[in-house]
């Protein structure tokens, strides 16, 4: 039996129930805007958005739905990239978005902790804990957008997981409403707790086909009074890691970002966003933005001066320029954080966000370019990101002049090519942006089969009827 | 049904199957050493001890135990403090040790991954990462004994959490053997895997219920070749936390270890330990260790300077030492590391494990003496512990003179005092050791609810027979 013959369509019996749980504002027709997602591939379905104001509100939505067999997408900020806040397929769920759930519960500077609820925008906690004097350090393009929620579903990673972690890691705990409508109640404070399995963990990156996390205890760390920021031109991507490991070993407490970033992006700025001032232009293909930060009497500055020389000499870079403001260092964090959007100007063929083990990277770097000039000489890689977890955004677009469209019927090969080689070196085909429906597929094909059976049991156990979330990360068994 | 109704004894049959498949030296008598703990409280019954001598021989040891429905208890250095190594209830399980799987299968000094065997020994794991140039940072008293499965099983914590997180957040991918005997190849070597359920995490703290680890990829990191080491005297343990403040906001990046110790444990270091050298007799009640470590040029020790200066301005110390060389520095561990010894010498009548938001962690103090106090007017508290991780080791023993077993019948209510109090204020009574088997009832008693129903469900879906260390943790449902 599949999820499919289980679940039934959200009927007018359904959401005449859940308007009158939810009350005004609680239930909304399905605008386009919850429809669609930034990649513009998937078109959602949806009898209705219901926007709870509670946690009890959310656990009462849930137990209606699951009474009547009806699935429940969570939507947070909506700029999934793999399709997890997307359902196509009928029967028609609900999409359950925590857009009145945006608040701060409480922030605690001797407990560095704030606990946010399932809906607050990131930048905005990341505000809220600058005005405390405190850093948040989950950062990503979409910052304006993404919501708490989504970011721990997802277990997000972003700019600065080489120092701090990703999501789940900037987390000490989670509240959130099982598929039977029971409220978990796990808004830790501290570091240390090993009574029981952790299912925070398992929560999170579990893209709301386990529970939904409704709140969450965040960490909060000192804003450093010191940064320094640079760029540094690298011979190649084998040199970028040799100079990781340099300033592993001299400044590795501090050490908050390390992106790779070939000169291809620089192009794709400059031909389709010409008012981002680039970077200097340096002789190499590849370059890296590295930024560390630390309390007053850090030097940062004079021991990025002492690295720099040091790697000059050893020939793992070539050039590099320091930011002398903070103005400058935005100024380089601008043209990182516009490559995702240049790059959807260009368009695509066909994206990928793969981890590689930095042992094995430049030879994936080595490999999947001739591979994919095989299959069409022209066609241009973007290849960027964080190298320091040896995250690369791998994506592939047509040859300048040609829409992305001509391409359609290749894309299929290029994926295949690109995460066969991830795989085959021990990498991730979903680094940071999850499964979502995009990748259902990719996991069953390159996932662990004991995993994927252990997977399947877990979710049947916590979600028998299968309602939360159908069809993303994995069909129930 | 009950898991002793479902389960049975290990029988002659069954240990000749299991000695067919596992080879010479894979049976072995249960002697008594892998029946007795630490602590002296539990005494294990077991038909026979299986050394199984690889992944695929724990896998087939495994799938014989689930078919006869045989218990497993897993066995590695046998340090845990929790009763989790040790099943007293019939019907008689079996033991598997890992002994025999102690080798290191990898390191990569790019990937800054080691790849370790359960049963692995810390102190060599560490060992192999020095003689490499690398820090494997998990670090605490039993380190000679421990193993890695153990230590895996039950998210151990130890002296270096503060700034490397607990065991989990050291190991990027686990091996492991489900109970029905299959395997889980997840020995990741990349920071980032978004794809799928983090089974990693979820094993992890698990301690062997829902499946073995058998093999673990570990996290490296650059040796720090400054380190600064010291003991501040603090006027109480609030001041304690404002010192750890200033700490955070100047070398944030670069804090190892804070640990708070009253003095009490010193009075018990020479009166059972003498050959000790102990701290210089500061005036206060309340002692910090604290460390530091970072590459060249970060002159840890001008800032310990400055550091202190300001606190001791302020009020939140009133005096300290700086270790003066590598040796004074040990002499300075060796003391921290030799308090449980010293009071397992004294003789405690309940020990306790617990974390406390560091919001709440002065009042946990002030509230629980006197509550005590009030049961006996010289019960001696020895309280210490791992302050930047709110994780105190909070343990009552009788008064000078006493034997703790004449308060034998004082220890529930002195642990229920202790447990309360931690629950209350937002905390976890089993913060780094675990649950066990001691602390089942705790579990049910201040356990969410509805997580409780979660494990119970994730239990019976992973090991349906409940074979995997039954009566740990959890009872399946």
């Amino acid at each position: 039996m599949t999820v499919k013959e289980r679940l039934r369509p959200a009927g007018n019996d359904v959401l005449e129930r859940l308007a009158a749980a939810l009350g005004t504002g609680g239930v909304v027709p399905a605008e386009p805007r919850y429809l669609e997602e930034p990649r513009g591939r998937y078109h959602g379905r949806a009898a209705a958005v219901l926007r709870p104001d509670s946690t009890e509100a959310v656990a009462t939505a849930i137990r209606i739905c699951a009474d009547a067999r009806v699935g429940v997408v969570p939507y947070a900020g909506g700029t999934g990239l793999v399709g997890g806040q997307i359902m196509e397929q009928a029967p028609a769920p609900v999409l359950l978005s925590f857009e009145r759930m945006n608040g701060v519960r409480s922030l605690d500077l001797t407990d560095n902790v704030m606990v946010a609820e399932a809906g607050a925008i990131l930048a905005d906690v990341r505000d809220r804990a600058a005005k405390a004097g405190r850093l948040f350090p989950l950062s990503l393009a979409s910052e304006g957008t993404a919501r708490i929620g989504g970011l721990l579903g997802t277990n997000a990673g972003g700019l600065n997981v080489l120092r701090y972690g990703n999501a789940r890691d900037l987390c000490l705990g989670v509240e959130a409403v099982f598929a039977d409508g029971s409220i978990h109640h796990g808004l830790s404070a501290v570091v240390k707790d090993n009574m029981g399995y952790d299912l925070r963990h398992l929560l999170i990156g579990s893209e709301g086909t386990l529970g939904l996390i409704t709140a969450a205890s965040l960490r909060l760390f000192p804003v450093p009074s010191e940064i320094a920021t640079a760029w540094v031109a690298v011979p190649s991507p084998r040199a970028a890691l040799d100079l990781l490991g340099l300033m592993r070993a001299r400044i590795g407490g501090v050490i908050s970002a390390f992106e790779l970033i070939h000169r291809r992006a620089f192009e794709f700025l400059a031909e389709t966003m010409p008012q981002i001032p680039l970077p200097p232009a340096f002789e190499t293909d590849w370059v890296v933005l590295t930024e560390a930060g630390e309390g007053p009497g850090a030097n940062l500055e004079a021991r990025f001066m002492d690295l720099f020389e040091t790697a000059l000499r050893a020939g793992t870079c070539t050039d590099g320029l320091i930011a002398q403001s903070e103005a400058q260092r935005q100024s380089f964090w601008t043209v990182r954080e516009t490559i995702p959007e240049a790059n959807r100007h260009v368009g695509s063929i066909s994206s990928h966000d793969v981890s590689i083990p930095p042992s094995r990277l430049a030879e994936f770097i080595d490999r999947a370019g001739p591979a994919l000039a095989a299959l069409e000489p022209e066609v241009r890689i973007n290849c960027f990101g964080h190298l320091g977890d040896g995250n690369l955004h791998y994506n592939v677009f047509p040859p300048k002049g040609r829409d992305r469209r001509a391409f359609d019927t290749m894309r299929a090969t290029v994926k295949s090519i690109v995460h066969d080689l991830a795989s085959e070196l021990g990498g991730s085909v979903g680094a940071e942006h999850g499964v979502g429906r995009l990748k259902v597929p990719d996991l069953v094909k390159y996932g662990d089969p004991a995993k994927l059976r252990a997977m399947r049991a877990i979710k049947a156990a916590l979600d028998p009827a299968g309602i939360l979330n159908p069809g993303a990360v994995i069909e129930a068994g």
